[in-house]
């Protein structure tokens, strides 16, 4: 199992639970998490033994976003040439950002629970994963707008494909907080548990169901939602063609359809 | 009336009802089914007096989805270049996503009346409708997943934009079954009947008013509608803007005019 | 402040208060209106004292949408030649496209607050704002269907990323009445206040909050969604980096830290 | 060898070879014209000892484009409702869009070999193709401009990828002969031969050249060419690498290979 | 005829030549050109009796492209705030790509005949413009790279489409000096002509034969090609149709097809 | 200066010039070759003193593409379950394509010098450069036909924007030669020098005087033409807006204005 200096990761059967791990910080999200985000969504990807993935808050909180001593020393960085410190900046942009895209493009779901404060760049990061479940007094809160800054790890590009267009500008422009209850009702999370040890347990047994399919139909599955996202029904259609014209020879669908008919359950392969 | 192996067509008015119609194989989709839905929709295409189609099935189900002996029958006709069986199956799923497509693409609005079982195709199929209602206790599944595969006839491409994101990975990755009330909840269908007999008279009632109303409008707004779904804001007002250019020259604006002013009800030409 | 024959337009600090006023003719759209609306939006976009506008109805209702006079001397100006109609009609529509386009497009958040009526062209300019509030009596119809035609300044493009495909058709095909808690229900409004006093009250003192945030991160978050709104996720976060890579340069950025630290709130340059 | 009233169709061993073969009427495209070339590329399509098509015109001239007796026709069937004509006419222009689009859309490659006039309509049809050739005399304009109308058969779609934006509406908009030198310059089609016959031959020599290499191959890269066109970079990277998954899998990458090692030529199965 | 302190208007029957008129400053693109721009083409598109426009320089030169004296005038109203000169300049370059936007989006076809210098910005703006002529002496380069910047209106955009992507990027790192011969050769101009007599003799001659084809066929071509440059062949085919729905209507056609069949030419109406 | 098993790399002052380095291969790529492209590149983009790159071939030839041990060691590791194949195979195309990809994505410029063989795979990689160049007696051919296989690493997604859709399909379905000559007429490359040694002297020179330019703005530029590759004109001028909103505030246009007006060269921060 990887170890890292803000992420702790525990593997339970095929599915991984990775924890973000400052406390003592409410989670704050600093330079060495950023980097270890990649690093163990890369582990994952990798690791054939992982099918699914959660990831949640250790402690009290989800996380409070990202770590405001990362933002003051980006700033002691800048020099005196606009345009270079532009370029420097859109450069740290773009690099937190690939750090949520290795979230969304990881190879395998990712399921978010969310109990606590979820905070500013922690939207960022549970709008880049597969699905969100929340306890009823999680806080979440686009809280970018009172840093004065528009949100650029993805919240403004993600959220809206969950919440819709109305209610994401108001949460957008006031930053105001929403609980559990009301995330369910607009589609931010799927559904609520009552308390965060019903939480992580509903969540697991959820992950470990989703790790019994067959993981090659999980992935092209994924696949085509998030390319589905980004275009239009007849790309689509064309892609699904194009890709299941091989993976209908696999054995999965074999072993599949013996299961269902004998109605037991299938033993895919990694 | 044309007549079919796989589907039974009555005409009320100008509602077409197209029943699924092979109750003792829970409405499962063979080979016939396939060929009879593309001949169905291009029947309602050219007969002027049908403006609007309901689609159920008759007996206690909606559908099961596609019939697994055609399936087998599929498998059963592989040869051992992987190339050449990649290239067949390509081209037979395109023919099946055709099927859907000529719903998806019929000039006149399609409505699903869901009650029992609607699984796996069946989901393909009622997400290429315009709307969807169900009784209570229908019961959904994308059950693709169970079969070891992605689903590939149009419902990881359509219902993301009836149900959001989130919830649509859920029910792919599960395959758990949603029941009518949860279905209107997120968005899957419109609303519930109580029971069947309920939902068939709703459905037609739904179905008469809109026939009643503009042909050429209808077709307009379901194109527009279409349209919009795979394009940019500003792409769908060019495009509606050089429509109703013609459009708005039509004999139909003065009828519904003059019905307007006088408070009677208008009778388009078909 | 402008004054304006169809418009009346109050201040109250940095939030500026539109009121379509012809309540003798239920707030009907009439030639002086459209061009009134690009006027009052090209002074709030260039007036910096303006930071976010609400828009509601003189009188009992929000509107009745386009004045019916209108269309009838549209009607009188046809000549015998169909293709030079048709090229003057698509002008014709081009023009009213970018009354609510400027609603759209304006860099400062336009807020709608409905009671009573809100019909036809009334539901294309609140599909143009970026949130809409009601009252529980407010009444919602897609009426242009009544009238013969397809909806074409701008519902059939915006409305389904508010309210979904599924229940966007039975709406725009059936031109069916929606009342204020079923609108708080589908996503057409985020909340419904009881009264029309109550609405105003809460809507204005929405309006305010966004005010009182950093004006230039407002309007780099209200450009981000609508550009995600016609973009990949992709497109967006590349977006995003480059603007944010000047944006995080200002000074809105340190006044907002500084007076997050202090617990105090910031006061933004216009 | 199917036999069709207005294309004359012979097969060289893997090569077939369509004639538009209405020479007493200069080739021009009649209702019926429209109807076979959708059969003949049906007929393509299905029968896998036909690899390469060529396209050619009996008699002294490619084609006149479309018969004016056809255009009188469609005149004459105008009713007094502008509406319902211009949805006829929308559908009629979609089906002669179509007749193109089983060029465009042909599995195999199909080649057009020009001599003499190629008017209006020809040059629709020759877009459409996969490439083009012809004698220094053939004569090509897009001659709608003088019908009154703008093109609407594919040619202004599809041009512009092949001669540039600029060339692209000079012809356009003037409806200027070019001949077989300049068309060679400007890329309108991709070299000349001196003669008829010798153009003939080449082309025939050029698609025997094609037929011999790997029909899954050549059918992978039209494909991917076609998507191309309408589609990102990054798109099209990702759908090659979905197609090629299964392809690299087929027997003919072996044939290839041994054929390659050991300097002789592949056969290929069809 | 409109009169400017820029730009001079002739019109010679339905053809209208615009001078860029200052040749003391070798026609540098100072505030009142770029607003005059906007104008002289906004009258165009109002002036039925318009039907092409050509586009020339006085005296010696085409354009030496921006007047540096607007560049320092810009830069002397830079702030201390980064953020709100970013919004500055930003809406500074809207504005300035608006102006050539105007010639882009004109519905009638413009022209430009080039002689001497074009440089910088005069290349943004003969991007713009339907067709490009020159003497083989004219000497065309993207100057931008030299004064430290990317070229920001237009250039980079429409460029491409004229030239291809390989030649593009030499041209644009560079900034290298290309001549008519070669501007020829590349497909930045159609051709050259000898003299600047020959070439305005040649390009009004050229203007006038699009003004005597039928106004509403050389817009339909216009709108399509410009369409096409931007969507899939797919859309472009979609959106012919929905146009020629109406346009084939018109009496152009009829007026056209007499015409044609007696071998007069046709008057057309404005 | 970094060193590798198959590339060689030399600076000059602040051009990089990258060999192919396998001479006694005829440079065929293999798996070293493959991750060498990203470490070089990655080196070259973090390497503030490079600032051009070239690309050329040790030896007689620039590169005969892929080294077949390599695929053939690719097909010693399949699998009986095609759709594991299937979904290993997708994974290593990706991963050759994301070489290819590190060139195009460079944020400095590539250029190719192409003598000799340039085959199959080497189309994929000059493809993705800059700009290409070569000697009259340069061999180009997109060879994976011969292979029996689409060529999958960039060649089909890019090539088409250098050399036009009709001139493409004839090269990618017969795989024949194309000499410099040709190349240079059809766009492959933008000219050809005499012999190896002028040719190099002729890029090392090109690439020294685009090394003398702004960086940040030959940055700008290739982003911009590279954006503009996949995007429509619209969504390219709103990029460019944004993105010299903050570069026009750089040093470097005050450096490039005052050597332009006082003639002399400036000389730019790395």
């Amino acid at each position: 199992m990887p170890e890292y200096q803000t992420l702790l990761v525990e593997q339970h059967d095929k599915v991984a639970h990775v924890l973000i791990n400052r406390p003592e910080k409410v989670n704050a999200m600093n330079a060495a998490f950023w980097d270890e985000i990649v690093q163990v969504f890369g582990w994952v990807d990798q690791t054939d033994s992982v099918r699914v993935v959660v990831i949640s808050g250790a402690g009290k909180h989800f996380s409070a976003g990202i770590d405001l001593a990362m933002l003051a020393q980006a700033a002691a960085g800048m020099t005196t040439d606009i345009g270079r410190n532009a370029e420097r900046i859109r450069r740290n942009i773009l690099r937190l950002q690939a750090s949520f895209n290795a979230i969304d493009q990881c190879r395998k779901p990712v399921i978010a629970a969310v109990h606590g404060y979820c905070l500013g760049g922690a939207i960022d990061l549970i709008s880049a994963c597969d699905m969100r479940y929340s306890t009823p007094d999680a806080q979440f809160s686009i809280k970018e707008i009172d840093m004065g800054m528009a949100a650029d790890v993805g919240t403004l590009q993600r959220l809206p494909h969950l919440i819709g267009d109305g209610m994401m500008r108001e949460l957008a422009y006031t930053g105001r907080m929403v609980d559990g209850h009301e995330a369910a009702r607009i589609g931010l999370v799927n559904r609520t548990w009552d308390s965060h040890a019903e939480l992580l347990e509903g969540v697991l047994a959820l992950a470990a169901e989703i790790a019994s399919k067959s993981p090659l139909a999980i992935r092209g599955t994924k696949e085509m939602i998030r390319y589905s996202r980004d275009h239009s029904v007849e790309d689509g259609l064309n892609y699904i063609a194009s890709w299941n014209a091989a993976m209908l020879q696999s054995e999965d669908l074999k072993l599949a359809m013996t299961a269902h008919m004998s109605k037991k359950s299938a033993d895919f392969a990694d």
